[in-house]
């Protein structure tokens, strides 16, 4: 069941149309151009996690992409239509988890107006890769990590719906014999997954410390690591921002990919090589992040 | 007028569409991944110009992306019939020349069958570019010229929808005093344009050379570059192909940037630095081209 709520000015709380027919103009820049940006946002029982800091982040992608969205009381109001409109149309043995992704391209050419929506979907189930962990490769971003502050043209840092890329690293991670990917810049570093954050956690001499990839290295801001690292630090942790390079990844206590939908997954191996791995201390972040989200 | 045909197995013509009505569904990949491929093609008259160019770097594109594509008859059928459509539909006034956009994505999420269609709208009028010429920035692509070859995931080289960036290079150069751009590797080669290739022409000792930037640099195969490099070659012509610096421009006879659409447009200044500029070589290369198309 998926339901659609599109933000329209002539609708306040969002007008709701059906999600199984065609409602794209074909030339919309969101597919001729992938010109456009989204967010993907967990609701548990019909409750949004972490809104704020997802239209946060959509209004600084927008910003990038230099594109005029709709005002966040418009996307507040269409989120909660659109998720009033889930739950209504729940089964029995639905997990009341449920994906929310909000879009906005640039509009149908020459019209100069964003297309903007909300769409609600069951989220799938990731709690086996949550609890088994998943491996890794390395794969080269291309871009050395001081591309982001030289060249804004590149959008590094916005999340955009230009993803092929990002699809593509994660085909060729699946044909390899892994089940996702952490990119690495040409000058060594470490960046991000293609759909999620890299955090590690380390501890030395009783100091516990979770660290994450410096954002000026042109990665995305981790909303559900950002949740994570406050309830970490609120929890007695160090927090570390980068620069990272992988040797610190197998040099860590633990390694995990950070996301909305599938919030905490460890990593168990990268390209081949295995990663320590502690059930206790996997089952205390994932509590955090459980709590903090 | 917009004419739309969709490739369906169930038409072997094509299959006619509104395109004044929604016809894609909000969940297709094209648009909340930018994954897919197109190409832009020029008709005068009703007749395609180079479709066997277009439909081999399409059918190269969709390697790449390791997209199941229609066959290609089922292309050149559909072009024939959008072609006929829009002649049928043309007005009193019109140039003859339309612009046809072939387009297709990986389809609805999980449905695992790829959209495809075509569109033909009558083509920008290009012709005050082509006699007065534009200005045009450098711009950084954030890539070294050697990341094509290592990193494949990257898709250099293929046509996706995933055009954000090119479009945001666009938007920078044209709020800083220029009309387009032309793509620099972080190793300092000359790349491409946004949506062009870029060629120079040069005259040592009486020889006369057309140049364009190495294909293995990871920019996209240029066919109109190409067709015009043929047609110059059978005129008497030397042809090279890169490694070119920005040096190279700046020292060369005349440097235009070629597209399907637009045809061969020539650079006038580069960063606010004026480049030569001969009548005679515009008048002469934009006979070459149109020839050959």
């Amino acid at each position: 069941m998926t339901v659609l709520v599109f933000l329209d000015s002539a609708f306040p709380d969002g007008r709701p149309a059906d999600a199984g027919v065609p409602q794209l103009m074909i030339n919309d820049l969101g597919v001729t151009r992938g010109d456009g940006i989204f967010e993907s946002l967990l609701a548990v029982d019909g409750v949004p996690r972490k809104p704020d800091a997802h239209l946060d982040r959509m209004a600084s992608s927008a910003q990038l992409l230099e594109l005029e969205i709709p005002p966040r009381t418009a996307w507040e109001r269409a989120i909660a239509t659109a998720l009033a409109l889930h739950t209504e149309a729940e089964t029995a043995g639905s997990t009341g988890r449920a994906a929310v992704k909000l879009v906005v391209t640039r509009g149908v050419e020459g019209a100069g107006t964003p297309t903007a929506w909300v769409q609600v979907t069951p989220a799938s189930d990731a709690s086996r890769q949550r609890s088994e962990g998943i491996r890794v490769l390395l794969l080269d971003r291309g871009y050395d990590s001081l591309a982001a502050a030289r060249a804004p043209w590149l959008l590094l840092g916005a999340k955009t719906l230009s993803y092929a890329v990002n699809m593509a690293a994660l085909r060729y991670a699946r044909q390899n014999g892994a089940d996702d990917a952490i990119f690495t810049s040409s000058d060594g570093k470490v960046l991000e997954g293609p759909t999620s954050t890299v955090v590690l956690a380390r501890e030395r001499d009783g100091v516990r410390t979770l660290l994450t990839p410096e954002r000026k290295s042109g990665i995305l801001a981790g909303t559900t690591q950002d949740a994570l690292f406050r309830a970490a630090e609120a929890a007695g942790w160090e927090l570390g921002y980068g620069p990272l390079v992988p040797e610190d990844l197998f040099a860590a206590d633990g390694v995990w990919l950070a996301s909305s939908i599938r919030l905490l997954v460890p990593v168990r191996s990268i390209d081949g090589r295995e990663l320590p791995f502690s059930e206790v201390l996997n089952t205390e972040l994932t509590k955090l992040a459980d709590a903090a989200l």
